[in-house]
């Protein structure tokens, strides 16, 4: 029987990885210096082709051994890459992330842990314990503030919080790990529809401006269509939004925004907590964007209301230099989560409960997960709230400066001073159609990774500044590019 | 201004990255020779206070710098680990993963792509889409074999299928990726619903048999509960199916398993088949555990059958030692994939589109999507599908190995000889309660991890064997434990 190719964990696993991750070092450094630029030149087909000549069969008979497929397979990626770490890719909430962060992971891969039963992750769903605990903690203080009557669970669905150190009685406020906001708000979501199961169908009512995963999320979860609100100025508006809930009968959920992804808008909350509380409305808050702010002293207030949301939707592989995935969901009130109250008797028997082993199988909609908490603990452990803090100042600060020079240049448009870290901008006196042929240009020709976003009605360039590295001479070079093909 | 922490990415980043991971590296071995076992002794709350006392404030005001916190907290998660690298960490379908798998994981950590647009992804996205052309290939061969006629979309939700080089025709199967079995059975079930949309909600029927996920997905997704057909046996029985679907009214969606979470038992694909065909119902299997069969000349006719399911999913962090996550959802008509189409100006405006940037979004229900594709394409290219097939055979082999030495043994039972790698045993004469707690009392001493499963109306110790590296000395250690725990 022939030798089995080394495994990850272990007591040797180490001594494998060390030669494997040599090799993928040199083909990330060699990679991105092939490339030199934020992204390749050539456009989709151009790249595509490239990676196919590469890669070669990918599924071939015989295999080509660890060596020459990390190799290639690895600087073929990186080659390819629109690297964020490049502060000439710009263009998403797609951020660049810390190397500790990125070798915190390493060991999550290495150890495997899965997160849905103690005896697959000891250690691993005490430390999610802890710093989910610790975030929620950031959002709500210490013991949250319960705006709303606690509502029956599912019929048919009862049973006990997922956490067995949390019976069924006010507790502490807690977050859940998701794969993104996106998961964090389909989950928000289906903890509002359970919450209300008895009073009818949950109507969801967001902004123009909300993420287009609640709409999604919607239709997901079997929900009628959302009710949106016009947003013209880029925030949810109070009125609008007391005009729409006023007679909207059955169970209901708003979903404001802190940190919108066209433009990095917050969303009036103490106003829409006001508006929702007067209705009966139940508030969720998508801050994947914007709950970066909490770690700095002195922007947090620009997110004064959040902890009158039932739930909120963080998300470090934005505004907190995670590699993805990093989302979570913060929970209020814990009674809410009981819905995902879920038995599988291989992981959560009850003998097994009852004699101590953690049910962990309520804190999530997947089985299997990856422990991500564990790059996240890295993060805050190495930097600190300070150390976070800074790393959001310095990009919102440059955002600022952006928009300063911006304002200051006679040959663009600035939508408006940034909020967070994202500048709306375009070229003085071009068509739509022409800001997002630059766009396009810019990509295939590999020079720059820029967003586009409609406000106003018209279509702006985007730059969403999350590099703290980035310096001013790095967004100079940026309007030069703009500016070298914005003549038709 | 401070200086930031350096980034992962750009061709700085491998530098920054190599003491960070050489910390990592020894963190982990420190913490696996501190362990000493499979997992840490004391139970969970010994566990749960030796990682708060080792971590200490997870959150706190300034931080410890990088180094002491990537020794600090990836020592507690090796030291309180349950690593499915030792051979006596054997209760779930939990692999260990491949050293070349985990190392190319950290490629795609420093790099960051996010599949959600092309403008974050160009290379990842491109990789994606050949490799998982492959495995759609490895399941259904060059053109799948539509049994069914197709079904008109969702209404209110048109538009072309996720891949704009797939118009809306008959084309060749196709993958998407998913964080595992449990997404991907969301997403088979969410697939059947839309298809069927306009023929009333949609019937779930499944055998006892059945992955919890299946269950909890109808429920996720606002679907009747699904209907459970008893299977005493351990598979699901067609003449029992067959009686299940006699005059069920509207739409249905049969669920088969190949490779049981309990057993690994593979439920009679081919007969289900015709069953299924006979009542118009659709087919998904849930081959998450049975589908690395299909890398083994001599064991993928195990998988007879498979091709006439419309939707297979695959979980490749089981049977495919990879790092979590790894999962697939392999569709056999790419037009099933159409109700997935979604729109969001930012990531896939119509004029991106049409001037040739890819539509990457309606790939997945997530937006940003980690590539889990690179290690997969990594291992695939490096073992080939030989080797793939040689240490799915090295599992099952032992797993016979194990059973015959069981069958031989006149202390234990043995359940049945095993399907693919999982045992069921039991020592002879003792009581369902004691076995329960022979199992907590190996997890609480840290000696081995074993499973349970209630099969023929009794409970079984489980070994689920996904170690290639175990050596026969090592089970016969295993029992030796379970006897050692045997006397009352």
């Amino acid at each position: 029987m022939s030798n089995p190719p080394p495994l990850a964990g272990g007591p040797q696993g180490p001594q494998a990885l060390r030669p494997l991750l040599d090799t993928v070092l040199d083909a990330l450094h060699d990679g991105a210096t092939a490339r030199g630029g934020p992204l390749p030149a050539g456009g989709p087909h151009t790249v595509t082709t490239r990676l196919r000549e590469l890669t070669g069969d990918p599924l071939p008979h015989h295999g080509t051994g660890p060596d020459t497929a990390l190799r290639t397979l690895v600087q073929a990626l990186a080659e390819g890459a629109a690297d964020p770490a490049d502060p000439l890719c710009a263009a998403h909430l797609h951020c660049p992330p810390l190397a500790l962060a990125a070798a915190a992971d390493l060991a999550a891969s290495a150890l495997n842990p899965s997160m849905d039963s103690w005896d697959q992750a000891p250690a691993a769903s005490a430390l999610e314990t802890l710093v989910t605990d610790a975030l929620a903690h950031e959002v709500y203080g210490a013991t949250g503030h319960p705006g709303q009557p606690r509502r029956p669970g599912r019929p048919g669905h009862p049973g006990q919080p997922g956490r067995p150190d949390q019976p069924d009685r006010p507790g502490h406020p807690q977050a859940l790990v998701t794969t993104g906001g996106t998961e964090a708000n389909q989950l928000a979501l289906l903890l509002a529809r359970e919450s209300h199961a008895s009073e009818g169908p949950l109507q969801l009512i967001t902004g123009a401006n909300a993420h287009h995963s609640l709409p999604r999320a919607a239709w997901l979860l079997g929900l009628p269509d959302p009710v949106t609100v016009p947003a013209p100025t880029g925030t949810l508006d109070p009125a609008a939004l007391d005009e729409a809930l006023t007679d909207l009968p059955g169970p209901k959920l708003v979903a404001a925004t802190a940190g919108t992804t066209d433009a990095g808008l917050i969303d009036p909350l103490p106003e829409i907590a006001d508006v929702c509380e007067h209705h009966g409305a139940r508030l969720h808050i998508d801050a994947a964007y914007g709950a970066g702010l909490l770690f700095s002293p002195t922007r947090r207030t620009q997110l004064t209301g959040l902890d009158r949301a039932a739930t909120v939707t963080l998300d470090l592989h934005k505004l907190g230099w995670q590699p993805v995935a990093a989302g979570l969901l913060v929970v209020r009130d814990p009674a809410d989560l009981t819905p995902l109250t879920h038995h599988a008797d291989y992981l959560n028997a009850d003998d097994d409960t009852e004699a101590g082993l953690p049910d962990l199988l309520g804190r999530s909609l997947r089985t299997t997960r990856r422990p991500d908490i564990l790059k996240i603990a890295v993060t805050l452990k190495a930097l600190g709230r300070t150390g976070l803090g800074t790393l959001v100042d310095q990009v919102c600060d440059h955002a600022q400066e952006f928009a300063a020079t911006l304002h200051a240049h006679p040959g663009f448009d600035l939508y408006d001073t940034p909020t967070l870290s994202t500048v709306l901008f375009r070229p003085h006196g071009v068509s739509d159609e022409h800001i997002a042929h630059i766009r396009r240009t810019l990509l295939t020709r590999g020079r720059a990774v820029l967003g586009r976003a409609r406000m106003d009605g018209r279509l702006w360039l985007k730059a969403t500044l999350l590099n703290p590295h980035t310096q001013p001479g790095d967004l100079a070079q940026l309007l030069k590019l703009v500016e070298g093909n914005t003549s038709r």
